[in-house]
């Protein structure tokens, strides 16, 4: 029994490079081997519930332009919500789907009311997830919408926030837990501050990282086995955000001895907002041992906010599958699509064609990055650039002489290095080989 | 026997805010009173070497606009640069100075030759600093600016650049431990990258980790007493620099085990192009117990470089001198001006102004921070916004309560948490009674 | 009758600068002469009836923060939004405000129900205006916030959108005319693009160029006198705004033959993320004689979109309200407060506590900008740097040479000009002299 | 007789897209055959003088990286650098170049040696094109990187400044002239301001159109056929320069009455600089009919500066062609490489690959937009979106309808239009077909 939102659009299918058809696949090939997995093993896409069947389609200077049935605030019409979002999974073939808990659920008036709604919509995926098939990737807490939290929620100032968001989070990994998710998702959207004025900078931290504590001590407590995952981004809605980027989010695992427990969910637009690339992120966050997962978007460079559109340059997510697959591919991660349509994109198949292009542009990024690894296209003329480290001298030079070792070294030699290119340009035109 | 550079300008005098001659100070009175220390030794103001002795006014589309009589590459031009050098710190008042060895010396065909020359220079230096009282806040290695290091100094892929930049560093800790500085500095200038095509970021971060632990033990062995100081940079030169921010570099500390061994050296400028307030780096730095010391300018907020310019923002400056006093002011940390004339001021008497004005905002920056430390003005209002965690029901639940335990609470109390007024706009009116 | 909705606050009194009442202006006395004139006069302060009325405190993370009694769309709730709105005036002492008429109408199902929702509230206005002696600034249309605009109003695709705006921006200047407005603005949220790809750049240049036509015929034909505003924005919402800057308008005026009928509000906020200074803007539109209005806020220099805060830099305001004065002050325009308070601040008095602060950074500004000008502090020296081109020699170099001429004139006289110091530290400290 | 440089690199040649040479071309194919035209005679490459030739390699915290043997500042040296590159020319297959006066010839004393030393070159140039049949795209003076031009060369403060820039562009007028150039271009790199405080906007616009005046009468008095171009930059070296963007420029030239007579070459990074996307800048000259030739580069978009790095990200090199093919393609214009080699790649044959990377790029950007054109692949979309314009009824409403007949209209129809999809993402998708 279709809701008939997507009207008759069919099961979107793999049609090959050359098709001209919107509503087809010319890369996904959910079958198609890779690096000896399949596409669809290696990709593991999700739908973000938020932004394709609860944004209304406003911006700061606008309200709502989407008009949709399901936009009540009852449980009926959640439950028709749900309807057409696993019509979607299965019309697109994405084997995963994310979710908030104010996404799915009534807006209660209470934390008891909350916790039923979301409850009866536990019900209805658990229903959902047999029927279809789809899968749970990460689960996550609305921590930031409510105006309870506008000053933050495991970082309030007022105790009962903090405790009003832990049980919150509590019923949201209990919620993720039943449903199978893989991994739970925590993003700090209020965690952060509007002025310094009005902030205790340590006071918030100690409660961040108390409040992290809490969700590794419950998810090990109930045997939850998917992967805690922080996501990092600057600023916006806040001045400033606690979890910046990767580099501030490890040490802030490491000051509150959480880097074994918590990996990363890494944005590509958060990144842009932080000043940083996509794969700069990435590479990182293998480098630290943090990788967890990905949210997939593109941010507009010239806008400075976070315009969450789907991707769509090959060659920079080329780059970024380079540093996925070059950390041993996702575990228990995926690409879920954080990606929302233009506003002015109306029409129910524009949710199909955004995720299609999307897709599309991933399962090109992943074969070209496939290439470039099997080729040894980078990392040849990277190993021989450091070449120099690997010896048993450049050994020795890293991790037994002292200072004044490598200054008598230095004297005694007469040693004067000459610089060597970097092929800068050189490796810029090998990756433009495979995209 | 003045070198004249300066014709007849006497050594600047405080005249009180009514003044109007442009060679006199307003604001800055060294002997005044602040909080029960003299304004100098709070202050603790430094001039850069390289700023206003060395830089010969260029950019990237123009060439030298200064014309100075030491700009040769010899030991005699780099004797008579020192001399107007201790000059200009004498007709200023100014108590500390800053250098790196290619800002004092010549730059010579070999490490012989650089530690030969820098010696020279420093056993002029020591007859400077005695003659005149002035010492020296701290010295410092160029590691950026020879082609040698183009592909970085510690993070090198060649091993022989990691030993000629470590030997170089020896021997300017060996200078400035001869000078009594105060503090060593390091800055990665080109600790970072260009292309992530041709990096090895895990291979570096080692490197520098390693590189950054020799320089801890030597300080140890030799005795010094000064602190050891990182100064952060997101980029420029690279395009990205492992010293990014605070957040990062304090991640980075406790990754190599040296964040009880190193502070700080936190520039507004820096603090900008990282997307932070300068504030914000040192209430951080203040939170993370790793201040140590500022590098003062002002940042062009609209140009996306370092424009190193005079400071001259008092209000910015109030919020900045807040942190540096709430944090209980410097111990061996100073005010360094790493600020520099635009390159259309060509008059000697320009270097006197630019330093005027950068200190009188100082003194006018440090005055209202004192008052509003002293009147509670912020302190206050802070210690009421966060009274709930102060109490023993806070403090149970920030330490003690699980996640189930907060959700007992809630569940059992009813509790719904409404929100509070954030009073931005009345605590940004009470700072504006202060400036 | 009061609404009671601000307790019992009293009318803001002028207390001078010791005044640490929060509730109490220390620098906006509306008497005092600043240049022979009331500083009332000068500033011409208006009141956003938006920000201040109609905002609910959302973001693009989070809903409604503010409960306003009024929050509903009735006639009656209009009017009590209209009683609060015409109280704080009051209470303030604003001599004049600015809407739009989306702000104070409810919304209609059809041109015909917005049109006779408006007039209900003009009629409503005009005895409130009566009453109070409060006054309208300017009056304006809001062509962006409806779901009709999502692709832009007089740049729409679709004629018929074209048209409906152009009937509602008849309607509001009726409106403004009926009010005795002394302005009417058009701020063009939508005319712009999200994308090239789906945009005729030309065709909505010349749409846009149309109807600003049909605005300033229709103007002179009711015989409405005062000026037609242009407000200009680079981007947000949209990824691209037409009304670009103060440059771009001008060429756009010019293209369209209106450069002599329309003038430019501009507003802080705008010219920063456009990369220009607010004094930029200001000086610009001075020189091309197009200068009108301000939109008073501050932006946040780091955020990269438009924060619409209070302003509180006074030396920043002081550079502004110098280019307004040196440009001769406000003639029909003035300065309309378009900041909003932070989404945290939720008390009915924090509405006062913004204007009143950002009321005496005006007054403050206002007072420093006076001083300069009446000492010539900056134009002195400006006269002097450009004295050469003041002399016959300079004219004729400037009208009457050509290029040959210039040509022989170098080589004649061997020419060969050397540069003098620009000397910006020292107008910056002359300018800190005054603030 | 080859000077060596290259060492026994032969003649780039076109090898096809599986080629993995690093010295050939793989998609870039002079005689190949798009939209009825050579490639070549499409893309009209030219090599800068500058970067290529003359860069040492330096950046604000560094020095000179590469080692050229031309390095010195004498006329043997200027002909020898002349010697390499034509030889890099040929070896390249580029069919034009591009100069400024300093790069080309020693620096002088005064004027009258600059321009013998330039005459000099141009001699030898002159017999390097007759010889290798390489052309001139487009001659230029340096007007920024002497000290006597540090506060502007049109814009200086000093008149004999002015009168010294005006006889040197009559000398490169003259050179392009004789040389056969197709183009002269303007870059006002000093033209502008860095601190509003000391700078009189208005006078030194006026000096600007006037110079421009200058230069379009002499351009006509000698018969010289080329185009006079202006290349828009928004800041850097200045604060801000008043050729800022495409739409400021078509202001300042209908301001000063030269709309007919000069066009624009326009940057990409200077795009980027300036806040927007280059085929945005592209689009608006077609739309203004001010469109001449292109500088091609690919500016970092997170480093806030000028990066002139080469062009390597495909589909933005089509939406660009497709701007530029949209607006019937190059007439005098052609696509400059004004990029740069990273300063770390020191091997001659780096320049070659740079290039080569970056022909290729342009050459996969040109063929995709020209088969877009050819199918009408946006252009069909954009069509039918404004399909109600083209209409008679939507034609009278542009023209003929007062804002009175408009309301009328919508009152007598009851008119309420309806938004439509933008299909944003549809035909980001198309144009993913493309690329």
């Amino acid at each position: 029994m279709s809701t008939g939102f997507f009207g008759d659009i069919q099961k979107i299918k793999f049609e090959g490079p050359d098709s001209t058809n919107p509503l087809a696949f010319r890369h996904y090939n959910p079958d198609e081997m890779v690096m000896g997995k399949r596409m669809e093993d290696h990709l593991r896409f999700a739908v973000a519930y938020w932004h394709s069947f609860v944004w209304p389609g406003g911006d700061p200077f606008g309200g709502q332009t989407f008009e949709r049935p399901w936009f009540k605030d009852t449980l009926d019409a959640a439950r028709l919500k749900a309807d057409v979002a696993f019509e979607f999974f299965q019309l697109l073939g994405a084997p995963y789907y994310c979710f908030h808990d104010a996404d799915v659920r009534p807006e209660g008036r209470d934390f008891k009311e909350n916790t039923a709604n979301l409850n009866a919509i536990v019900d209805h995926f658990e229903k959902k997830q047999a029927e279809t098939g789809v899968k749970l990737l990460w689960g996550t807490a609305n921590l930031f919408s409510h105006r309870r939290y506008m000053s933050g929620a495991a970082t309030n100032p007022d105790p009962d926030v903090f405790a009003f968001a832990a049980a919150t989070v509590k019923t949201c990994i209990d919620a993720t837990h039943r449903l199978n998710g893989e991994n739970y998702v925590l993003w700090g959207g209020r965690e952060g501050y509007e002025t310094l004025l009005n902030t205790n900078l340590k006071q918030e931290l100690d409660q961040l990282g108390r409040f992290l504590n809490l969700v590794v001590e419950y998810k090990h407590k109930i045997g939850f086995k998917g992967t805690i995952l922080i996501e990092p981004k600057p600023q916006e809605p806040t001045k400033h955000q606690y979890d910046y980027d990767v580099a501030t989010v490890y040490g802030f695992l490491k000051t509150y001895g959480l880097e074994n427990e918590v990996k990363l969910n890494i944005e590509q637009g958060h990144a842009i907002l932080a000043g940083h690339s996509f794969e700069h992120e990435l590479a990182l966050a293998n480098a630290l041992g943090v990788f967890g997962s990905i949210d997939m978007n593109r941010n507009d460079y010239q806008s400075g906010w976070d315009t969450d559109q789907f991707p769509n340059n090959v060659p920079e997510m080329a780059l970024a599958y380079y540093q996925v697959l070059a950390g041993g591919g996702f575990t228990t991660g995926g690409t879920n699509f954080d990606s929302k349509l233009r506003r002015q994109s109306l029409d129910p198949e524009d949710l199909l064609i955004g995720h299609i292009g999307g897709m599309d542009c991933c399962a090109r990024g992943l074969k070209a990055a496939a290439r470039m690894i099997e080729d040894g296209a980078l990392s040849n003329p990277l190993a021989e650039r450091y070449a120099g480290w690997a010896t048993d001298e450049g050994k020795k030079r890293l991790t037994a002489l002292s200072l004044e070792d490598l200054t008598q070294l230095v004297e005694s030699s007469g040693l004067n290095p000459q610089p060597r290119s970097g092929k800068q340009e050189l490796l810029e035109n090998i990756v433009n080989r495979y995209v």
